[in-house]
């Protein structure tokens, strides 16, 4: 039920120089930790707030978004905002050696298991392996051993499994809202794959603009082809519309799904304003939507691919952030006017990716196997994402700032003053690994010191937080005793 | 025990137009059919049997070869030369609706099968399926799974598994002389992705020369990544050394174990001109052994690799015909001169690999299962080669020449005075599937039309039979009632 209003009376000080928004988020922040906002308790919807304030909406929703992305409350069946069922993770902060209780079932389970010298390794690009549904996994392999024999022994079909390739079409609509056919869905074996493919096959230009920072991995595929690299910096939405127009270029990579590795979830109108410089400048666009299934806050925006009327953006997708790395799996949508030239020379390559994989994961998916691992992994990540974010403001505190919290399986610290080579350094002799993301910068110089990466998908609830109470003691000489 | 000489008294005539090679081939093929030579008799060596016709060695080996490659005798223990489980495979084409007994075993088991409207498809890339090992495969799989389960679901090592690569410089070591560490070793999702990866990560010469005709497949990969491709033609023993020496180039790639797909295997005297132009040029050869394992001639030649002592062989080798198309997993041998360069580049690209094929695979070669696969597929291959060499040449006669017939999975057909794509219908029509090898050619249009290409590996002997049969009727109009 939602709460009285009476009995929720932020006091709102309008003269003061902390902004409105951070006073609310403040004092409703206080209000859930001293126990009297109560777990799954609602509170009251933004039009509700900010009439009852007289604030503006926007006010409001900075608020509860940051509330959001601290795992103080959560949004449940799309719009009622709960408080999320807290327990007391200061008190694990100031001495006790206790493992802050009742966060997950996870977390209870596993309070015995860190060794002491063990390396907490918080590296991006690893997923959670003790829940993999290994059994069903296992019987997917085994039917299409079994089952389709002469389809899994031979080199199989050139663009991929056709059946594979129409539940990834399903999934696409069902997920993103792209509409293809299963004849537009070509698979490989990874984006930088992938990415290779789409150099060899098709005339594209030659010079291809790419957010920078943006992923090195697909940057030097690109490099590695004889393509000029044109970077085009970030504004704080994503990549900075006006310099792509500037760059003269026919041809851009982008992330706005979850921009790697800074993180922001590209909005709508910039969006819009990709898409128009395509179609202004018979342009493509290629979305590599690497980790769209994890989004934590708010509703998921449509892919840039979803909206594209004018037939123009090149999207990928990749099974290694959603199921499994270790598939090596991947796919391109190619809008209908580059299909068939893109199909044609294809016609001279053999498939990479083993057939005894893509029956699998056609059985996988089509037995629902799929949809439920993410709906459990999403609500696993978002834990470890949750808790991550509170660990860090707890132990951390206002001497890191947090980049890129909304989404995905990592985010950046600023650890404010300092330099990541010493603090890298530093982690690593506390039993920690944390990482620099500098080479995703164009050049490595323009990184700031300050940045570390941490990715969290690949670590339970409590090895996060004994990682981060280690960053704790490894940066700033404090000791937690968890 | 050797048949005493007096026994088998060929009869030659020096002042017939008929080479004495042919003459000697023609007596000892008489004397089998006839049942005067019997199954597993020995045939007197080289060496005896030239002095005691006062004959060249080199007259009777070639018409020793020729018995061998036809089928009529079989080399067991290295050199002792055996006559064949010989039937009346000629019988057959008389007018008896009967399978040739006795061939293999296999051949008898399958008798009944044959429906009269399927088609006999002579694809080149088949493996066999029906004898494919999959009990052991799926407990390498599930024992991967079970024991490895941290290692098979992530991205797994960049280079590739290292178990892996140590079996494979085990092997290459014991089966083509090719000393090498794990180290040199680099795994890949098929030749072409190597092909790729080396253009991508090695500064190499934008130009290579190539086979012509030679291996469509790899030729447009290098075109597609902007290579200039040099063509160089074959002489009678492979890729002709002069017209390399004159292309100006800096990167050859080569088929010396059995040309794709001519099919002459390279003799030693070639191979050390080639190794001599790239020690001289401080070229590179991409040596492709992509089918070594199936050599049905004589001792296998090293691998060009084995005799580089100068660090100038990039050595490629496949699993998709040894073992699985499927597993989609080939490898390179770098040498020592440019292994630090590929793998600094390969840092920052992901295996394409599934971890999973490669564990299982790992543990497939150390248990001693790839070996002993390779042995039986090696026996298999080698009774199917068998039968269609002697399918053709009775049931085709001189109508048709046989190109390439020493080794591998496939070999060309050239139809006298016939074109292909009017055979190619003709062979459909009459359910038999056989292909052009014309786009194999760097100039199509320079294929002779009457090649047809024949794959044999995918087919039991008894398919083989009856897609010989077919063609015979459908080209000649000759019914053999098989």
């Amino acid at each position: 039920m939602v709460r009285d209003m009476i009995s929720l009376t932020p006091e709102i000080d309008r003269q003061s120089r902390v902004p409105l928004y951070q006073q609310l988020y403040g004092y409703i922040r206080k209000q859930i930790e001293d126990g009297i906002l109560k777990e799954e308790e609602r509170i009251p919807s933004v039009r509700q707030m900010s009439s009852y304030l007289q604030v503006s909406k926007n006010t409001v929703e900075t608020a509860y978004r940051q509330l959001l992305a601290e795992g103080y409350i959560h949004s449940r069946l799309r719009s009622r905002l709960c408080v999320f069922p807290i327990e007391t993770l200061a008190s694990s902060a100031v001495g006790r050696r206790q493992i802050p209780e009742g966060l997950t079932e996870e977390t209870k389970v596993r309070t015995a298991v860190p060794a002491a010298h063990d390396v907490i390794d918080f590296e991006y690009g690893d997923v959670e392996k003790d829940k993999f549904p290994l059994k069903r996994w296992k019987q997917c392999l085994t039917d299409a051993l079994n089952d389709h024999l002469e389809e899994v022994v031979g080199y199989g079909d050139r663009q991929g499994h056709k059946g594979l390739r129409t539940e990834i079409a399903k999934y696409l609509y069902q997920s993103r809202g792209v509409l293809c056919s299963a004849e537009q869905v070509f698979l490989g074996a990874g984006t930088q794959q992938m990415i290779s493919l789409l150099c060899q096959l098709l005339g594209l230009s030659g010079r291809v603009a790419m957010e920078d920072p943006g992923y090195n991995g697909v940057r030097t595929v690109f490099a590695n082809h004889g393509y000029e690299i044109v970077p085009v910096p970030l504004d704080p939405d994503g990549l900075s519309a006006e310099h792509l127009r500037m760059s003269g270029s026919r041809l851009a990579y982008v992330t706005p799904s979850h921009q790697f590795p800074i993180g922001m979830v590209m909005p709508v109108r910039l969006r819009t304003r990709l898409l128009q410089w395509a179609y202004e400048n018979n342009a493509y666009l290629i979305e590599d939507d690497y980790d769209s299934e994890f989004r934590y806050q708010g509703q998921p925006i449509p892919a840039l691919k979803a909206m594209d009327t004018g037939d123009k953006v090149i999207y990928l997708g990749t099974f290694s952030k959603s199921f499994l790395p270790g598939a090596r799996l991947s796919y391109a949508v190619l809008p209908e006017s580059l299909e068939a030239e893109f199909k044609k020379g294809q016609q001279v390559y053999s498939q990479s990716v083993s057939p005894l994989i893509q029956t699998a994961t056609y059985l996988f998916m089509s037995r629902g196997y799929f949809e439920a691992h993410i709906r459990r992994m999403r609500k696993l990540y978002q834990n470890r994402h949750r808790t991550l974010i509170r660990a860090i403001s707890e132990y951390l505190g206002d001497r890191v700032g947090v980049i890129g919290e909304k989404s995905g399986m990592h985010l950046l610290l600023d650890v404010h003053g300092r330099d990541s080579d010493e603090l890298l350094e530093a982690a690593f002799s506390h039993g920690v690994k944390v990482y620099s993301p500098r080479i995703q910068w164009m050049n490595p110089e323009e990184c700031p010191p300050t940045y570390v990466m941490l990715g969290f998908a690949g670590l339970t609830e409590e090895r996060i937080l004994s990682g981060v109470a280690r960053l704790r003691q490894a940066w700033f000489g404090e000791s937690s005793s968890i």
